[in-house]
């Protein structure tokens, strides 16, 4: 028989990446607890199968894209037997040390085990702005570029299965923060009569530009260097940090976001080691 | 005699306003509370003037970059009879209250008031990427255009002085939470020997593109429909940031600036109103 991939979990995601295995005319076996998703992607020709055990016969890899790392191990474990020697590539969001945990189970299964963190959106995957992280096997990296290539910008981060899981929610702070911090931000201007949406423009606009900065905070934290020569006083940014959570204050905004950023700078003053500021709380 | 521009205040930022209206050719007079930079301003033709009262005996208009308001108050209160007519340019950071007190304070002494907020860096004032917000008097905008553009790209926010200053904090609120979140996350990379600058590169493509994701947030809250049609679901993102948590704390990296974000979203989802997330907290 041909070899085919099988896609385990048709979320919206699952089944993005497994449309996109049909698109490359890959022949693709697809499963999923209930039918869901299943029936359009065997309409666009993949093979529908009735259970784990039908799904994983062949001798292809495997795609695993489940709610959780528990549902992975609980999927996979019955048919471990048919697994071994075969690639199991896990697309579900795992933290790294349940990444680790599952490659651990693999490799306790002679299955060999490529972890990997998505940074997109289902609609994004197989276009443009898709990348995808990996860490585990390399040989399973190699073997399948074809495959990984086809959903989006494919970077290896090494063998350590939970590197990937550890960059993508490395990665993720940033966002989750950054959106966080613009809610915060719509809602001071929005007590002003503001629309978000102007406000999300040059907000837009302005972040885009400082990420400009991170280059700059890093060299710092690398460097272990935080004198901060040719930078702004922590105590200056601590006087701004003042100023948004009292504007925040008067306008009637929880300043919960900015609370514990506030909090780490009026610490590391009052710890006294340093009387610069790391550029990272650092402008004017 | 020569109408000049007065500068008041030659911290970095005051001396760099001062540079760039020299630069212009314009009739500069600059001071300080103590000499500082006043020399070298002087050396590039400005007039240093001894006293406040001497800086202000013209007839042109005053840009005030001071400490805080407080400041603007204290130096301009023993000289406001020189100052009725005229106007005053603040760049001073304040908040939006404090401007707006300023402006009553100017109102009630005949003097013409137009607060400014600086998104920018001393070193890009003049150049590219520097963006002012003003607010206050429509009328000294217009007439003191050709100055205000010698700085940056200068927006007007309309009659209410407090404008800038509460859209200038509300967008740094967006700055400081996402460099929180970056530092965040070159801790939880740096657990795995991943250097900060390596993993700045990623996170400042990733949260550019990610940037784009504002307009549709924003839409959502002038909308004030948080049902979340077409959004992925708010346990999803309470999901994803649980095991950021996790994954923060396997780390050994303090998830403080993560948690009132999770906390957020858990609030949301006990308080039940809604079940599908406002897409800001959204992913995936």
């Amino acid at each position: 028989m041909t070899t085919s991939t099988t896609f385990l979990g048709l979320g919206a995601m699952g089944s993005a990446l497994a449309a996109a295995a049909l698109d490359a005319g890959r022949p693709t076996v697809v499963w999923n607890r209930t039918p869901r998703r299943a029936p359009a992607l065997g309409e666009r020709g993949a093979t529908v199968a009735g259970s784990v055990e039908e799904a994983v016969a062949g001798d292809g890899v495997i795609v695993a894209c489940l709610l959780d790392h528990r549902s992975v191990q609980g999927v996979l474990d019955p048919v471990a037997g048919n697994l071994s020697g075969r690639t199991v590539i896990n697309l579900t969001t795992t933290t790294p040390n349940e990444s680790r945990e599952l490659a651990a189970w693999a490799a306790e299964r002679g299955i060999t085990f490529l972890d990997g963190a998505i940074l997109a959106v289902p609609e994004m995957i197989g276009g443009a702005g898709s990348v995808i992280f990996y860490s585990g096997s390399a040989t399973a990296f190699e073997q399948h570029s074809a495959l990984l290539d086809r959903w989006g910008e494919s970077t290896y981060l090494g063998p350590d299965a939970g590197m990937a899981s550890l960059y993508d929610m490395a990665m993720l702070t940033g966002m989750y923060t950054m959106f966080a911090g613009f809610m915060h931000g719509a809602a001071m201007v929005g007590t002003a009569g503001v629309p978000a949406t102007e406000f999300a423009e040059r907000q837009a606009a302005f972040l885009a530009a400082m990420t400009g900065g991170l280059a700059g905070l890093a060299a710092v934290i690398d460097a272990k260097d935080y004198t901060g020569k040719g930078q702004q006083s922590l105590r200056f940014t601590e006087t701004a940090l003042a100023a948004l959570m009292r504007a925040s204050s008067d306008a009637g905004v929880d300043a919960k976001v900015l609370k514990p950023v506030h909090d780490i700078v009026r610490r590391q003053i009052a710890g006294g080691s340093a009387t610069r500021a790391p550029p990272a709380f650092s402008r004017n």
